[in-house]
């Protein structure tokens, strides 16, 4: 106690549990890094590509700021024009987490303090640029500057996952996430036959389709999997019996046409009978619930997916959700479920708190802000226990975003010091520190069992 | 005002406001108590029994927290070790309400101002039962301790009402509450049976069924009853007609199966029905709305009902609420409507406003917190008028949870200060504090019509 | 910055922005005033007829009071009576938006400081009305007062559009909103005949139908029409092909019934159809979300339309939004959309960031005070670019309601001074102060296109 008190002489409580947590590692436990380009590890450019080549956060910013798209995602300009482009919007987005992520990304990278705008534009790209290439910035190399102990990428079931079998880094630890996304898409049999011909298994049936995905669990399981994810649009209403999903799958085979009934029923059946498998095989089960995808046919067919046209889809049915958890019964595995959508925090998080290790999942994507960290973690709190949540994950495309980590780490400290003002601490500040320890770090290390 | 002038120099406006309306009597109009219980009087064996024989929302937390269950209902495990396991649990819980309400507990009724935590355990329970037994902790007694002066009970519409018309109390007057869920379950004929018994009405079809519980009404009037309740998962989406609703009857008498969609026609008849019964014979009609019943099937089967296993369910169809209401035309009663979800509270509120004499219910179960209450309040002055809502109510199984009212009083009163602060209280602090006495006591008492 | 810094010695930064656009003009760019009356121009009676005659936030907040309906709408009472039931109910309606709008109004058209209270009413009724009768208080002197530079009413399709086309008023500019609300309802022929009448087109399918709203469409643009409008109850959820809309009309004109799915389906097209034409005529569509319109029947049939008997509606399914959207292809036009369930914040404002051009819409209607328009800001900073709304309208039926630009102003700077004060101001103030000028007024005055 003594040294932290003698601490509190000098410190704001806020600054003195940040102290505690700033430096531990990270584990981001989902996003969307290409295992390749960690792999290869080529050196960056400039801070440009770093900045804007796959971060679709900042062309949505960039577009609702009336920015013609060929400074966004064109290959008409470079990137430098485009850099040009976002230091004007980005200096007056008051309010956007975007503005503040881009301050720690510029401290965190390049050790630049001076904010970016159109009037520092200029010197910041080369300020930036200069520091690439004498520090040879490189993806591995952001992971190391950012403390990053291990990432879970997002992975299609039919991967070969011949990159992560590559990495051979002492320093990090970089596992696949078994996402049956587009396994769920079930438009035609061509998935089918992919999966056929990646697991080595002829799918007839129910039974050889999940014979399948067996098959494909063990082979990420060997890659030290420890996640599995689903993120589709549609949540199953209906969880077809296994007579109905033999059925749907033969027809499938047959070359036939499903209705969205059967297809729905067929996905809840998957739901459930992966969540089942996840058990048996100590997989984290992850949902994710509420995008609303490419809503923009044009912006779809002519610029792609994943390319920031995704919006917060509806509320879902709760009772949805809850049958799919209620089916797995006895081997219902540990869960994280994530909802995009904020007016679904009370249902979400009290329906985990109806199904033990179920766990509602941290603010994500638009929600990934001040305000909405805050709402999360207050909710969480009121309605379950604040000590025992997973915390952070990036779920970015980009190398720089895990100082984000920092962001969240400062939001939180600010959060739990609050109920040191409250009067809720009741002994010492050991309680906090520790929560704020085992949020930051130490409860999703426990979860995947890492040493 | 110069007395209160005078006070204004020593406290702070919330204070002053808590102040006044600290001592007040409690009319506790909607909560689960058990009426024999509170015949019986029996004196409590130990605090392990009295915190955690039947709150179900500390079940929930220690669920959340991971602990196994045999320390949450399980039967091989002590009062002392489940109270131990509870210590542990709750001395983190920051943000969640169990937390103060425990420190209220803990003061009002042992008083004991030491926290509870795996430290303080032994001591806490030594000292409490100790204190138990020396002033012969008993049901009533902790009534008594809080003041309370009126409880409403939550009672089916087939209750023999026994243990209420033995109470004999000239402090506290315990009375039933109009159940009718039991009633709109409708999965066969058995209900309509033991109805027809305790009623003494043969029901053969829609108009028995009506003379019958109208019988029951005058029953429950007859026991001082002043409220109705009902709150089954499923809100009907559509109204049978009388001649739909005769023939449900008729087919569930006759030992048919009826489906869905004529269940949920005649439960909106039904509601329509009773609102206009409960009309003519001055009974408060409460709706509960949104609450998610046993999700998890396992948990239902091996723990039971109401065992901190339901959960926060959808907003429903405003519109369906909506011609319930607007159906029983010139005889719709007062009501008080309770959401649990509370992203519904806009649509409520605003509908309330649209059918004079209905209110909206104050923050329900999961969102009786601090914050919770405070949105509750919030929405309520922007959409309607803060000085006529009824105020606090338990819902609780636990005769410790009356010090709750002290939690909403001050809540209230910071809540109520804010406006003061504010600017927005242009004279004096009467009109203020006159709102804070009518919703913690005057209005709810004129409603039910108590002198 | 030097006098900027000289400023910031005496004033907090609220006030600095506060002073930067309290005196800007108003553009009012969608309201339900009634363009007769502007033409008119007739001088008011006394403060009861201007505070209550049309004014139907006060009726509401009234009967939340328990008031008889006879001192709101009846016609057995007189102005000064209802005035002061009104002064007794407004001087507790702590939080309710209309106590803080009644100050400013008293305040920016009365010059009356004193708050009305039940003491206070005969004083304050008695020195309005000489100051009405001094100044001679009429409808456009009270747009003068506050600096009102525009006005778009709402109108018919139908609408002669005569008075706007007399109001001849070198400071004011009325313009006309082409709502198609009624033409939406598709009850039967009536509709489509008058539409026939006006527009000089025989109306015998789809091609006809489109030919005579184009018609109309050019006759509103002749008035200076900017902006369309829609906001019936239903969204449309589907969106019927051209042949299916074809075969609707053409139904209708035969007299024969259409069902809920039929008209359903003709409503989407129509959407998509009339979204087209606004983008070939340059006008902004605006798409009013989440209305649940006239639910007490007996109220309806007693006292009427828009008599304060509308509330908030269900969230509508944003894949239905994003279909009607997604149509318009090409030819979408820039749209303003709003909702009127805050719940439904988070899909709307990142589905207009996937649609670039459409804006989120200003909180409405029961949001429109403090708290709902902060969050409103809040929402939109974190999901797009806090720079670029459109700003503050009326929405109103009532000659007083502009003070409210005024309230809005207010909340405005204070919010964004938050950003000073949080330190996300990198550079100097100019950079907030244009935001705020700009969403005050310059950024509606460039999309409509006034010079």
């Amino acid at each position: 106690m003594s040294n932290i008190e003698a601490y509190l002489n000098d410190f704001n409580v806020d600054e003195l549990i940040f102290d505690e947590i700033k430096d531990l590692g990270i584990i981001d436990y989902h996003n969307h890094l290409d295992p390749k380009e960690i792999y290869l590890d080529k050196p960056f450019e400039n801070i440009g590509e770093m900045l804007l080549k796959t971060d679709h956060y900042k062309w949505r910013l960039m577009r609702a700021y009336g920015v013609d798209e060929k400074y966004i995602t064109g290959s008409e300009t470079t990137y430098k024009e485009k850099f040009e482009k976002f230091a004007e919007v980005v200096s007056t987005a008051y309010g956007n987490p975007i503005k503040k992520w881009l301050e720690l990304e510029l401290y965190t990278f390049f050790k630049i303090k001076t904010p970016l705008s159109k009037k520092t534009a200029t010197r910041v790209w080369a300020r930036a640029n200069k520091y690439i290439k004498e520090n040879r910035l490189s993806p591995r190399k952001c992971l190391k500057l950012t403390n990053v102990e291990y990432v879970a990428t997002t992975d299609d079931v039919c991967d070969s996952l011949e990159y992560h079998a590559k990495i051979d880094d002492p320093d990090i630890l970089v596992t696949p996430t078994f996402r049956t996304d587009m396994l769920m898409e079930f438009k035609d049999s061509s998935y089918l036959e992919k999966l056929e011909n990646v697991s080595g298994v002829q799918i007839g049936g129910i039974s050889s389709l999940e014979k399948a995905l067996n098959e494909r669990i063990r082979f990420f399981k060997s890659h030290k999997c420890s996640f599995s994810d689903i993120g589709i649009e549609h949540f199953p209403r209906r969880i077809a019996a296994r007579e109905e999903a033999d059925l749907t799958i033969k027809k499938l085979l047959a070359g036939e046409a499903i209705d969205s009934n059967a297809r729905e029923g067929l996905q809840g059946y998957l739901y459930v009978f992966l969540g089942r498998a996840y058990y048996d095989n100590n997989i984290i089960m992850q949902i994710h619930i509420g995008a609303l995808r490419n809503p923009n046919t044009r912006a779809l067919e002519t610029i792609g997916r994943d390319a920031g046209f995704d919006s917060v889809g509806d509320v879902i049915p709760i009772r949805a959700l809850a049958d799919i958890l209620d089916q797995m019964g006895e081997k219902r595995p540990k869960a994280i479920i994530y909802t995009l959508n904020p007016a679904m925090y009370y249902p979400l998080i009290t329906l985990c708190g109806s199904f033990p290790g179920c766990m509602p999942g941290i603010a994500w994507w638009f929600n990934d802000h001040e305000r909405g960290i805050k709402e999360y973690l207050q909710a969480v709190s009121e309605l379950s226990h604040i000590g025992v949540i997973p915390g952070m994950l990036t779920d970015s495309r980009s190398f720089l975003s895990f100082s984000r980590h920092t962001y969240f780490r400062e939001i939180l400290a600010e959060y739990l010091s609050s109920f040191y003002y409250d009067g809720e601490v009741n002994f010492d500040y050991y309680d906090i520190i520790k929560i704020a320890k085992d949020i930051s770090y130490y409860n999703i290390k426990n979860l995947i069992g890492l040493k």
